[in-house]
């Protein structure tokens, strides 16, 4: 049953393969053979993503029981695609779209390719942890009430939960959107396991959000590059929707990639609600373990499925704590912060490896001594830089390189971004202060990826 | 040495994932396993496809070496994004794409995206074997002399060789376009092995197109959804075009995926000439022996990587043989067409593969008998259709669906294309002619799928 069972009966059929893909299944590359063992093409039997009709339109419907959605459909793009195809879908319903400002950058994206002008709702800034907060339904409605009643807003997108594990309340950001009849989009790229444990948080689906962005590679067993979308109610056009998938997602699908998808829905759908009760129990486990260190502390605010671990006030940075536990410990974190490291679980983790973090965590902070340091930057700075210019009206036009000291006044012609988690600190079309370019001059002294800033240039419109 | 190699290292070297993706290297799922071991997030030392400085550059670097390119970019959503990425590139030279009718749908997406007015050039018809034929540089002349010069033209778009293995002269073409001082852009999506043995046509990279299309999945031994652009000479802004690359591919890139690519780029270097050379080989042979049959012909204009295997005018219809081949004797073609079925050949074709395709046609050829059935309707008629509005202006908007008898004179809201190969019979601004109505009818009778038409429904303008 299943993609990938199908693709794998095909593969030992003895059918000879006069078709695309060119490996003609006749490579045996080691990890990879299994991969060209299942990748097909659109031949007779396997469907089309683009039209599906009968197996992958079966494991679509498969995942979209699971969240308890009207539509589903498979990116082979990852969230990205879904972004992409979810603000252009509401696009003609206005020109404006309202944000929270730490979305990821393909909503940005987004929004230029739609030539929308741009919004913004800025979340809190928690100090203690030195991340972003939730978005309010009342931050969201004095927004939509300030905005120009000529500009009619397309539709309303937050990301839920961050990529740190902050949640805002769907449901209320939800009737809330809808009482002004527009559409919410939910960038859950982070939260495709809610909803499958009841410790864990409702899905945006059930909250109802009209269009939900699942990233099944970040937080279910499926591989990188793949995610859900969800659409439900009938303020997304369906086949507006299904016409952007088309556009921005190959048209050579990847089987392998469909059947990761399949396979991961299947493992959440049998094993997700114990397995992630299994989790529960490491993380609960490693959190008592941990709340006996003196200077290392996990944030308590975020959802189950992430680990805000925080070295604020101490001797140590985010990134020495992240390298630390890298070199020393072979534990590898997904991102270091100013004052913090994240780590991602899932419901594949091992009670070993959480130990493993659990230990070393324990030990590092036998090293730490209390400093309290100048106060760290924030990425997601409450001071809001003055928009000059719409994006669509600035990214990619006519620009120079500008030294970073000399651009002060000027206005951005691309987007600066942290990396991770690669949410937007100017964008273009804003003008650059002398809080940026400290900020940015902060970043860089201590080794982050300052994407957008190269040899301390940065692109100013001309 | 290479990208897979170092995934696999790493994947073996013990370190603990607290990172993405979900599945956490700890997932036993047959074919699949492979896949999960090497499938990694941007962690140290694993560079990140949207901004390379390691090992990603250096793999593109190869790939660009192996084509003679300046720059080539790995892309992880297939051609389609690269031509996306390329007409937005050149977006902003133009209000206009000039571009052959016979283009993949991902040209028309891209020109519908930067709402860009299309202008066409037709390909010959080869009335021997219903398949489209070249487009030659003094037709392109033509056409950019007769345009309106108050339109400026962005650029012009040709796809070689076509899904049959028809080349154009891109030489000629690209001399031609330069004069106007406009970048060439190819689609040679199954093209990625030209240029790698001296029996095959010249790769358009060497040919002088500015951006080059390649898909390594379609005959290169890559995995399906990989392709490459190369970009050469100064009409092209190499910045614009990373920035659009960026905007329409995944933020989370396979590492899987790139790892194929690399491969199959190292299989190319090393083994590519020797093995093209069997194949041409095992080719030779097959249209010896196919060469006495009575009425099966192969077609002999097409690149040596396509099997353009015509039953026109006698018993069967291309659709026939195309089941007979996958009922009878295994053989999956690529596609069947009106009075053909097209199969691609690549370097990992096996001499027995070809053997058994080869001894099916001699048999099935026997049975045949001469039969001059009426003429089949063909896809890329040279009858154009006459355009009422701007693709842009009619895509997407406010439509109705209206039978197709009913729907003579309206105007197209919808693309109507025959897949395969998914080239727009009629694209949206388009009028409705008699003869299109036909058309749909005969290939709906035969069988095919005709995409945008469902229940004798076509969508048409408000």
């Amino acid at each position: 049953m299943g993609l990938y069972h199908d693709l794998k009966e095909y593969g030992e059929s003895g059918f000879y393969p006069f078709h695309m893909p060119g490996h003609k299944r006749n490579l045996q590359s080691g990890c990879l053979s299994g991969l060209y063992q299942i990748d097909l093409t659109e031949i007779d039997g396997f469907d089309n993503l683009h039209c599906p009709e009968s197996i992958i339109m079966n494991a679509q419907e498969r995942a979209a029981q699971l969240y308890h959605s009207e539509e589903t459909y498979y990116l082979i793009n990852g969230s990205t695609s879904g972004i992409l195809s979810a603000v252009s879908a509401v696009a003609c319903g206005g020109d404006t779209l309202l944000i929270a400002r730490n979305c990821h950058k393909a909503v940005y994206h987004a929004a230029f390719l739609n030539h929308m002008d741009l919004a913004y709702v800025y979340p809190e800034i928690c100090e203690k942890y030195d991340i972003a907060g939730e978005i309010t339904a009342r931050q969201i409605k004095e927004r939509l009430d300030a905005i120009n009643p000529m500009r009619k807003v397309a539709g309303v997108v937050v990301t839920s939960p961050t990529y740190d594990g902050i949640c805002s309340n769907i449901r209320e950001i939800g009737d809330l959107v809808h009482q002004y009849g527009i559409p919410l989009i939910v960038d859950q790229a982070h939260g495709a396991h809610f909803g499958l444990h009841p410790l864990f948080p409702e899905n945006a689906v059930c909250q109802g959000a009209d269009l939900v962005i699942h990233s099944v590679h970040k937080t279910l067993a499926a591989p990188t590059q793949t995610a859900l979308i969800h659409k439900n109610g009938l303020l997304v056009d369906s086949e507006k929707l299904r016409s952007y998938l088309c556009i921005y997602q190959s048209s050579s699908p990847s089987y392998p990639l469909m059947a990761g998808i399949d396979e991961a829905i299947r493992i959440a759908e049998d094993e997700g609600k114990e397995r992630l009760s299994l989790l529960l129990d490491y993380r609960k486990e490693l959190i008592s373990h941990v709340a006996g260190c003196k200077y290392i502390r996990i944030c308590p605010d975020t959802e189950p499925g992430k680990l805000v671990i925080s070295v604020k006030g101490t001797s140590m940075t985010g990134q020495q704590l992240y390298d630390v536990l890298r070199r020393k410990y072979h534990l590898q974190m997904e991102m270091a912060s100013g004052t913090y490291v994240l780590a991602i679980l899932s419901m594949m983790d091992t009670k070993e490896g959480l130990k493993r973090l659990s230990k070393a965590l324990c030990e590092i902070d036998k090293e730490l001594y209390s400093l309290e340091i100048e106060k760290f930057l924030l990425v997601h700075s409450k001071k809001v830089p003055e928009k000059r210019l719409e994006l669509w009206d600035s990214f990619l036009k006519t620009y120079e390189e500008e030294d970073l000291d000399c651009a002060l006044g000027r206005i951005a012609a691309e987007f600066v971004n942290l990396y991770p988690p690669g949410i937007p600190l100017l964008v273009p079309g804003e003008v650059i202060s002398a809080q940026f370019v400290d900020m940015i001059k902060e970043y860089q002294k201590k080794g982050y990826t300052v994407q957008g800033v190269n040899d301390k240039k940065v692109k100013v419109v001309v």
